[in-house]
């Protein structure tokens, strides 16, 4: 059990109490700090929250707090981090880590040689439906990972400072591609490298200088492809799905949008329907849960259970670095136009990751290239002559 | 926060002692009793509780007891409950509270008689979806519930008492159809009377005599149909869906096939996929998280919240009583073959419900009956004169 | 080839002429009849059909004309039928067939006594979903039919004459409820024979005598139920759902509201979405081919090639009258509030269906009566002792 | 009304056929040509086709032949156009259209030159769902096109030759990207230039030598991003959807897998489920009506339709061309590694498209980034002033 320092109070610091304040009670929020006093102090009363401040080094140095939450801006984490480990607490920060690698290397030091725990706030690797899909993954149940999509889209970020590019470090790929790259790495497994990678990313619709809408292909030394979209164009709500091909099966996930709730309203709603919901009469996707939906529960409750276990929890301020470096690459490449690599100076995983299939043998003189089921009934066997290399087909 | 005696080892206790000390990590089992002591033993080893019985009274009787939960097959539920009021401990009773409505209020007069609190574990009204929806009802979101849909159906239950019908009391309708009644009821509204109810059973396919598919149809004082189903004949996983029709809207809710996540195995999963999956491979779909898709986290924490500030939970004795009235009033018409009503000599709710819908005018000489778009994009209108009652239409 | 004759210029008519002139372009629409001379003449200029009339004998008696499609309000069909078999002509007849079994018996008498072709438009056994569910069920893909679900559900029909009971028949029962019967029929197997029906029915929106509601329940004689909802109080679009549960297998069709087609407008699709889609913009669902997926044109496709290989179409006016029988004792139910039977003076399916499951033997001494896999990957059986009857569960 | 001489007797071969004998029964193939004797009689004889040959000179030149359809591998085109259009007929050519733009612009030019009807068998384009959908964008339901994916994978083709690189020209890129790009493109617009590629290709599970998968995107004159992805490694049936992405609204089509036809079968559906289907037990996916899904019927109308109207249909050989100069342009990518050119020195569309957006004001200081909804209930307003750029927020 934990006593709690959150920092900000937007809408982020608003999702994150709720978790811990909901379903894991056990932990409290001690003191809350925001830069607006009436705003921060409004919260601390909503949630029960006895402190509140608007200095960080108050929040973070207090003598009963053993966790510092960061819920800021892209461009305070470095100074939170620093502040906190300092002082020697625990310290959970949300995503993305940094606004560069860089930034993300200095963060990372920080805490590791200050010896603290950390957290590396990655929600969306934690929804319930991530989870088990991992773990299926895992256990091998489609196979060899071939290619992975994961996609964030909505209108857009709730707060100002994210479409300003010197305090959010960028544009619809800080923002959400972090999430996606992520999703996709913890699929094709977090031991094998990020190689090299291809971005697009254009302002489409927003009067802002950063990228609203980008695409990325990110290539693992296993051959794996990790494609990521992100957008703050899309119309309809928060689009959320993962999909994992592989060799012996496919996981199609869906979070958001499609989840088995289906609501049609003609005097509408009364308001809210669900993050990002573009609409509160017609048709409604409501989601039965969203904080437990969005990884909050399950992402708090790691991150606790680890640091009362003194154990390293699943996303750690390393896998912020990695993605960190990802998307330095991401935007190197949009620049340049061709495929970047993945610079990792400190890299943590398997040097090589095999990954070509085995092929599977029809007979002495074959390789078995793909056995179909005709329209008739009858299969149809697509054969390679292992000497000659000549395809040919049977039907049986 | 409280001490729980878990009374049964059984599935359903498996998944509340899950639910108990998982996300609701505050409330401790401190004792758990069930008939084999070999299976007992395993059950608290596993779970980490430290004590366990094979004697009722002793676990009920436990001095650091506050709470008792009965996990336990149909026919104990009476005795297990007079033991723990005789206790004076609060008491929590899985579905059906009993097996005929005159049991069920026996059950009800001897905690009210005892003053003891009382919980009725009706998870599925707790899902994060059924409670968001029933909100979104109570708030006007679909207008004058008319119509609802309950349907919960699997290829038969887990345990061999349940296919007894002394111990259980029936077939499909007291195992699943107990579920749908009350969310059905939930919708319409639990203040509203239940009027008369006419129900199909029959025995399909399993060697037993109880019924093992059901439909019902109960009539409520405002007009409104809800109508359930329940059958241990489904193949194909558990099918777990419930749809709203209102004067103004719509929803449908579908708990456990198709919730946005879709796997497809080769290989297979390597042995469970989801409660009551039938397959292991081919195309898979997984829930998330069982455990809160099921209601077990919402309805302990209803429970246990409620228990704490010691105010009624969502789902009493009484619901269970009136559960059992309406169930009663099935099989009896299963026998007649007619329309029964329900009888229910302890009515707590209003005595009447208005139902008539309020008709929209369109001018002062008629009633709107419809008003339709054309695939020409022109508006049809369809009149009914107020005196003569004639049906007109004009297209616009 | 065939010259037709298109009786009525309502939204059927034009359906009809929709597909006949469409994908069906071998046969042609020679001659239109309508009630009001200018829309008629409109029609026939539209879809290029060289005549029009009012006149029902002039139409149906034209020298060119082979084949009469009756498009007409339901209380018209018999006069409608009895002028095109006097003629000679093969018969088309929109569904219902009559408002009542005594009238459906009168029609069919007089085609079958003047010996000409007929087909019974019931367009919904015809949807390429249907069509393909069908024939597998026939080839045992699901095993034995135990239940049916037929639900189609709007927001009330186009036409005022539908509106006014004498003209129609009845309310939603006579103009959906029909349909629905007849899916369930073709679901359990037409040769079947439906015992026995409860249903209920209510007004509960519109300012109308008939019923805006109904659910009923069909009893087969092979012991499977066919169960049917049918509404006018539909909000969201038009619900076109099937469901068939087998010993052995589940079906579930969509045809209208999920198709894999989803689109979210701000701006709004300019009118049109789909047939009784209810909002222009926000979350739509259109329907890629309308009049392929109300099964028009596997309709006229089996009618026309009936007519000109000179054999029975899938729907006769036979089937017209079976459902017309079933209807008449849904009615009847309404008002006893009891089972009614099925009252079929002419019953030309097999006498007898039988339906009892062949139990599955586990060893010498007991019935199995179900296996499952648990959470921990072991399979759990429940038998039942052949003599005792008793029930007990092992663990392997 | 036309007579046809069909080339080819694979799988093309017979869905060609099939539509063309089925819905569409005006038109007739009068000779079939293959390289199979045997098999060439026995399709003949199937399908009900006078006259078959081995003889592509005999087929092409048949005084009777109106028509020539090609259904024969890529390598094939060539020659086949340039002997049917040396015979004066009209052309319809499978896709792709050849194994590289300098081919397909030879084949264009051919047709050209002899002033013959020739049609791009390009079915996808053609499915009721896309056709609806390329309307709807067209009429500004959602907007201005601002992203698209299209996306077909399976398990890999039907015949031998697709696996040979020198008969297919390539691998999961000519086979299946051809259909998303022109898909993509039709989004689009496509009078909209494709200016440049990025495509990732690889061989990630079949002994061959072609990419068995691929990734690409096209960006657009427009500043559209069209998106797509191919792959012969997809487990679980065939994958065909569609998205795009609009200023104002989204659509999502799903030809296949899920179009609202869901079956559990234990015992199996006896054989064919539905092309490229893996699994005959446990959940199936059935189609209604493969042939109109897939886009052959409504193929076909447009294309005989347009030879008798003597108008170009939708899809003609210079669609082909601008397919081929795209892919091209990916597989020099692939080598490259980087965006790449489309090459089109016959470019026949608009020379510019304006894509930037027009932005909103909200008042005479300030664009409009963005409104949202609150969980509270409020909007919230993200602004941005013309003169500074600054980015402020409201909440209102």
């Amino acid at each position: 059990m934990a006593n709690v320092a959150m920092l900000g109070t937007g809408l982020i610091g608003l999702f994150y109490t709720m978790s811990l304040h909901g379903k894991r009670s056990r932990d409290k929020v001690v003191v809350v700090q925001g830069r607006d006093p009436e705003k921060t102090r409004a919260f601390a009363q909503k949630w029960g929250i006895p402190r509140w401040t608007t200095s960080l080094e108050e929040a973070v140095g207090a003598p009963d707090v053993d966790l510092v939450v960061i819920g800021l801006p892209n461009h305070l984490h470095k100074e939170a981090v620093t502040a906190a480990a300092r002082a020697g607490k625990g310290i959970l920060c949300t995503k993305p880590l940094a606004r560069t690698a860089a930034e993300a290397k200095e963060i990372l030091d920080a805490v590791e040689k200050a010896g603290v725990f950390h957290g590396y706030l990655e929600d969306l690797v934690y929804t319930p439906k991530t989870l088990k899909a991992v773990a299926s993954v895992r256990s091998g149940a489609i196979g060899r990972v071939l290619w992975t999509r994961s996609r964030e889209a909505h209108p857009g970020p709730h707060s100002d400072w994210f479409w300003t590019k010197e305090k959010s470090g960028g544009g619809a790929l800080v923002d959400m591609g972090c999430h996606c790259i992520e999703i996709g790495r913890s699929f094709v497994g977090k031991d094998v490298r990020p190689v090299e990678v291809v971005c697009w990313g254009a302002t489409q619709v927003h009067p802002i200088e950063a990228e609203d809408s980008t695409v990325g292909l990110v290539r693992y030394a296993s051959g794996a492809l990790a494609q990521f979209e992100a957008a703050w164009t899309f119309r309809g709500g928060m689009d959320l799905r993962d999909e994992v091909s592989g060799s012996d099966g496919t996981i199609w996930l869906n979070h958001w949008l499609r989840t088995g709730f289906e609501m049609f309203s003609t005097p509408g709603s009364g308001g809210y329907v669900a993050e990002k919901a573009e609409t509160e009469s017609g048709w409604l996707f409501p989601v039965g849960d969203e904080v437990s939906a969005l990884g909050y529960d399950a992402m708090f409750a790691d991150m606790l259970d680890a640091f009362d276990q003194k154990r390293a929890p699943v996303e750690t301020f390393y896998d912020g670095y990695v993605v960190n470096a990802i998307m330095d690459a991401c935007y190197r490449s949009m620049e340049t136009k061709r495929w970047e690599p993945v610079v990792l100076d400190d890299w943590r995983g398997r040097a090589e990751a095999p990954g070509a299939g085995v092929h599977v043998e029809y007979d002495a003189r074959h390789w078995l290239i793909k056995l179909e089921r005709m329209p008739d009934g009858r299969q149809k066997l697509i054969l390679k002559d292992k000497q000659t290399g000549a395809v040919s087909q049977r039907v049986e």
